[in-house]
């Protein structure tokens, strides 16, 4: 069995909002980076120079890196953080730029504008990238903010492409049995509806691993 | 209805690939960049600084950018280059480090590591990011490499929890029904089988759409 730990770190709220807030004008600087190294037409000796900044840039961050992925943390108010997360971590530049809203009756949306970095058929979104737009909605969606959940089963229709620009996703809960949550969601953009999918989202039977450090 | 636009372009092959090489170096960085963002302890002075240095670089790359997404093009000998692919791109530092083999059967894999920007739970590869592999390696095995295919339906089982790391990714096509391609794909890593997956693929009945240019 594979263990998850999320860990309970000593460190102040003020100070987890304080790395934050250093780090996310950073993530989007990458991601624009990302993005222009896909675009770009510069020749090689503009590339070179540019190769050799974001490797100085990077060696300077990787000067005070000491583990190899950013794991789920929390401290003891309860202030979570997560800033790897592939589907949404604040400091990963691979992430798209979500922000999911809650509404009212629990069902979830956002809306985000995905470019270059996400592209699959000419213009349009990757179908993974819908996918992985898709499974973090809908865990989060399953989660009610107050439990750990894991994708079960997804089941993902693709009715039309999606035109990279503006995009809306939207998912709620359908019902419950047991531990498994069945959620829906679709995703719209600019020339209507483009995914519909459904979702078995699983509440685990054991608790996480928590581990309480020092740093 | 979306139109797709698959761009025929007057560029050697000797040139493509001259590009992809000058390119490639750099989107290996910028992974690399993107981890050490997520991963860095360094204070506000060090990541000022690095801010500035990326955004920078990225000005530069940005100086010689005429579009706002890459598109998939090809050239009069067949040569085709797609570098903004999410699920692959040579110059998308978004997309998992892949690359497909093709066994003799047509079925195929691929071995990769994924590290700390794929991360979902923790230690753990994002369900999206198994969804993002498994949606293209399954959409090149439909193509057979010969023929554009597009996501039909794609249902995913999320067996175990896939540990970050060495990763395979497997799929074969089973049958063919008119225009219709059924793949079945499994991810494995380190603790054995995490993800087993079926797709429905589509082979269009339009031709796409293709636009000679002179540049």
């Amino acid at each position: 069995m594979t263990e998850m730990v999320f860990r309970q770190l000593d460190v102040s709220t003020a100070e987890v909002d304080e790395i934050e807030a250093r780090y996310e004008p950073l993530a989007a600087a990458v991601r624009e980076l990302v993005a222009a190294t896909i675009l770009s037409k510069a020749g090689a000796e503009v590339v070179s120079d540019v190769l050799a900044a974001v490797r100085a840039a990077t060696a300077r961050l990787q000067a005070e890196v000491d583990s190899d992925h950013a794991g789920v943390n929390y401290n003891a108010t309860g202030r979570s953080w997560n800033w790897g997360n592939a589907g949404s971590g604040q400091r990963n530049a691979v992430a798209p730029p979500i922000e999911l809203v809650t509404n009212p009756d629990g069902s979830t949306y956002a809306d985000l504008v995905l470019g270059a970095a996400y592209e699959g058929p000419p213009g349009c979104v990757h179908g993974g990238v819908s996918a992985l737009l898709l499974d973090h909605l809908m865990g989060v969606t399953a989660s009610k903010m107050s439990r750990p959940t894991f994708t079960g089963t997804l089941t993902l229709r693709y009715r039309n492409p999606l035109p990279l620009g503006p995009v809306r996703v939207e998912g709620r809960v359908t019902r419950e049995e047991g531990r498994k949550v069945f959620v829906e969601a679709t995703i719209t953009g600019s020339s209507g509806l483009a995914l519909e999918a459904d979702g078995v989202f699983i509440t685990p039977t054991w608790s996480p691993s928590l581990e309480a450090t020092q740093n």
